[in-house]
């Protein structure tokens, strides 16, 4: 059975001091306007952690409750930072088998109350346990990859810099004409060079914000003006140290296989997207794992102005996570309410896009190991399937890295890339220099020295010895044996 | 589509060293080997707090690593203490929608290695904001309806004490017989005396023991042995205090209802059912909001041994969440389990059942504000629908008892119903009485009090004047303003 999206609804993103179910409230009574209804058959909730962020559970009950719909299914639906999506995909499968009609898709969080490092640590929760114990938080397994990625295509890091600059500039300038957008001002490269180190290389400006919000969406299997074409759902390892690739994310590519085949498109017939760039890069590295740009190449479309509101395939025409701000649970929602804006050619003027037929978007879970690609699009305009439309060949998945059972205690190795992170979670010093260190025998281990204060003292592809003390690496370049053993024990006292 | 059941597995229940996500594994594992199966198109997790209970998010991507399994979709699902029949309800959609074939259904808990005052704050974050802050917990909410129960019915304090002795006796009479269940041991009636006391009257053997366990179906929509014929869902008011019955759940009566119409069978025609006994007087409820028995003649049903494993209509053949244990997030599933295991003939010597045919699963989420009813059968006994069946009457949905907007700051009421909890949540004094105190205007106040140590000092229908102090409603007996004083500013103190 086809679905239909017929209302939709979000609140103003940012600070709020609203209690989250009334903010998901106000988000849910616009969208079932919008839809004329004032009951549906079934409820989704999407809430990443409401457990840690507000201090509630049994969260589906309390919405019913709250939109005085008692009586009325609901569900709670988690898949960490793409949890919104996660809640569309499952509302979609109710409404697609026929069981239920009209469904009430809601996603909030609420974040701004709690003080950065409890609201980090919380967030780091969604990592793996191997890496979450080194003080690995989102941001510096982000930064991890950013050096990679410069250094997998040849990038300076004065250029990686400049390209995650302008992934930042663009976001915020569409946020500008964004009502519901939680940053509405320009900035300026010079502001983002200003902007303080969070993970070296990435700053503050390259991370989407900490954010109060919530988004609706309803759903129904009465044909209306959006349909939903495609869904696409895929995981990866836990650990981001397990993966064949750091420069992509093959949850994406493998998401977006499934919902370009479920729709008989190609990723070129696409005419714009809301991408999760929760992290600057992963816009560029979105848009390459989505198939619009060759791999490493992302960013020369960005530069070229592809991207840009006015290009020919806008990204985050909303201003993406950056600027609209990120309420984890809600962000992959209000991603499609936005296409369902621009759809319906109600984005405003400054920010409505010209060609509107079929818009995806693409939400990231963790450290990319839960995420998602939907496609909407109109239905007042009959698309045709190419005649011979086959879809691209399936995107092949290496056997993940699989943590091998036993590392050796200790040994020499490679920096294949690191991170200076300076925002820690509760419980660890700052700075803190990662690594993932690339052992003789092919091995990734990740470890860790607070010693390096200062991305100078290290390179990638350098030489280091690592170290296993009460089950945490520490890595260290050779010459400094002496020092390292100093240091060592104060070290493992911090971070277990 | 039509849904049937091709695999099915759990780990023993009880005290487990073992990580909630390799326990989840063993059981998945089984499910997966039953159904002959080695890879799924989805995956739902059923966890209803990994946040606090294990401290990690991102589960579900988590789960799809452990079970080698990565890149398949993975999505957790939360209702509660009903997590487990939540995440089955809906597995069940992405099957009968046709874009799944394969699903896992697979549902946890790790509970037994936090302090017990820990796990009752956690336990109790699924309560009303308006009920918990005065430290209510489940335990105390379901107490109350006991003596509300035993009121409405005409049953003496000891006549209850004797019914709900009976249910627990009946339930680990059954467990014995069980190889999963926590507890194999027979118990007597002198045991549940001497049981202590938890929230007056429920006592340490009318509760739900604190659990480790994992449970795993597989849904397909290619035929099978069991099939899935009914799935009803309902919600109820955040707030117990706000129902219009306190003595039987609208909740279940309403997802009955929608299970049998989907079914297109009568009560009449369950032959089995697993009811969610979190509290022995729980089952005797659910009895009757499934309507198998009259209101308030569940317990002539226990007494006459139709409910026991030999009567007419065994109830928790399993053990029950009492002696099977219940691992929270699991508990929906297992139960959905122990039916699959009687309906293939396959529960063992001593539990196996004669006639099952056909089994129901009740689950309830939360204080009964997220309840499931789940209908399973074999395929291979063809039941003919009887000519001219048309579902029951549509369980009346008086309008809720909603808060009014202001109730005032004091006044005088009469005791509805009490309970003096002795084990109190972590930041609250014990014992702490508890009381649901109906004004003149009919309205219903929650209020507490320190000071009454002894169910002695109250009953039912009693005059008590109450006092807003802080936010908390206080309740005493009209003569003892004095010392009503002279306590409130500890009492407050202590509650916020």
């Amino acid at each position: 059975m086809d679905v239909y999206i017929s209302g939709i609804g979000m609140t103003k993103f940012g600070k709020s001091k609203d209690p989250l179910e009334m903010m998901m409230a106000e988000a849910a009574g616009l969208a079932l306007k919008d839809a004329g209804l004032e009951r549906v058959d079934g409820i989704y909730i999407g809430v990443m952690n409401v457990e840690e962020f507000v201090g509630d559970s049994n969260f589906a009950a309390l919405l019913a409750d709250t939109l005085d719909l008692t009586g009325i299914p609901s569900t709670r639906v988690e898949t960490a930072s793409s949890t919104g999506a996660g809640a569309f995909e499952t509302a979609f499968y109710a409404v697609a088998s026929g069981h239920m009609k009209h469904v009430l898709v809601l996603a909030g969080e609420k974040m701004t109350h709690l003080p950065t490092p409890q609201t980090t640590r919380i967030l780091s929760e969604a990592i793996d346990r191997s890496e979450r114990r080194y003080g690995a938080t989102l941001p510096a397994l982000a930064a991890m990859v950013a050096q990679k990625y410069a250094q997998a295509y040849g990038l300076s890091l004065r250029k990686l810099e400049d390209i995650l600059a302008q992934v930042a500039i663009k976001n915020h300038l569409n946020g500008v004409q964004n009502p519901h957008a939680q940053f509405r001002k320009h900035i300026t490269k010079k502001d983002y060079l200003k902007s303080r180190m969070v993970s070296y290389p990435l700053r503050l400006y390259d991370c989407a914000p900490i954010t109060d919000g919530a988004a609706a969406i309803i759903l129904t299997s009465q044909p209306a003006r959006i349909k939903v074409s495609g869904i696409g759902h895929a995981t990866d390892t836990s650990a981001v140290s397990h993966r064949t690739s750091l420069t992509s994310f093959q949850a994406t590519k493998e998401a977006a296989y499934k919902a370009y085949t479920m729709a008989k498109v190609d990723p070129s017939e696409i005419q714009f997207a809301e991408v999760h760039d929760a992290f600057t890069l992963f816009e560029i590295i979105g848009t390459e794992d989505l198939g619009f740009f060759a791999p490493g190449e992302g960013w020369k479309a960005l530069e070229a102005g592809v991207t840009h509101l006015k290009g020919k395939l806008p990204i985050n025409p909303s201003g993406g996570l950056k600027s609209r701000g990120h309420p984890v649970g809600a962000s992959g929602l209000a991603q499609l309410v936005e296409i369902a804006w621009q759809l319906r050619g109600e984005a405003g003027a400054g920010r409505q896009l010209d060609r509107a037929d079929m818009g995806l978007g693409q939400s990231i879970g963790g450290l990319g190991n839960n995420n998602f690609v939907t496609l909407l699009e109109r239905t007042d305009r009959k698309r045709v399937v190419k005649e011979g439309w086959r879809p691209a060949d399936h995107p092949k998945i290496k056997p993940p890295r699989k943590a091998p059972p036993l590392l050796p205690e200790e040994g020499v190795g490679i920096v294949e890339t690191f991170t200076i992170l300076y925002s820690t979670p509760e419980g660890f010093l700052s700075p803190l220099a990662l690594s993932f260190v690339k052992t003789k025998g092919g091995d990734r281990v990740m470890a860790c020295n607070p010693d390096y204060r200062s991305p100078k003292e290290l390179k990638l592809g350098q030489w280091v010895t690592f170290r296993k003390r009460e089950g945490l690496y520490v890595f260290e370049k050779p010459t400094l044996w002496k020092r390292f053993h100093d240091r060592i024990k104060d070290l493992l006292h911090l971070s277990m």
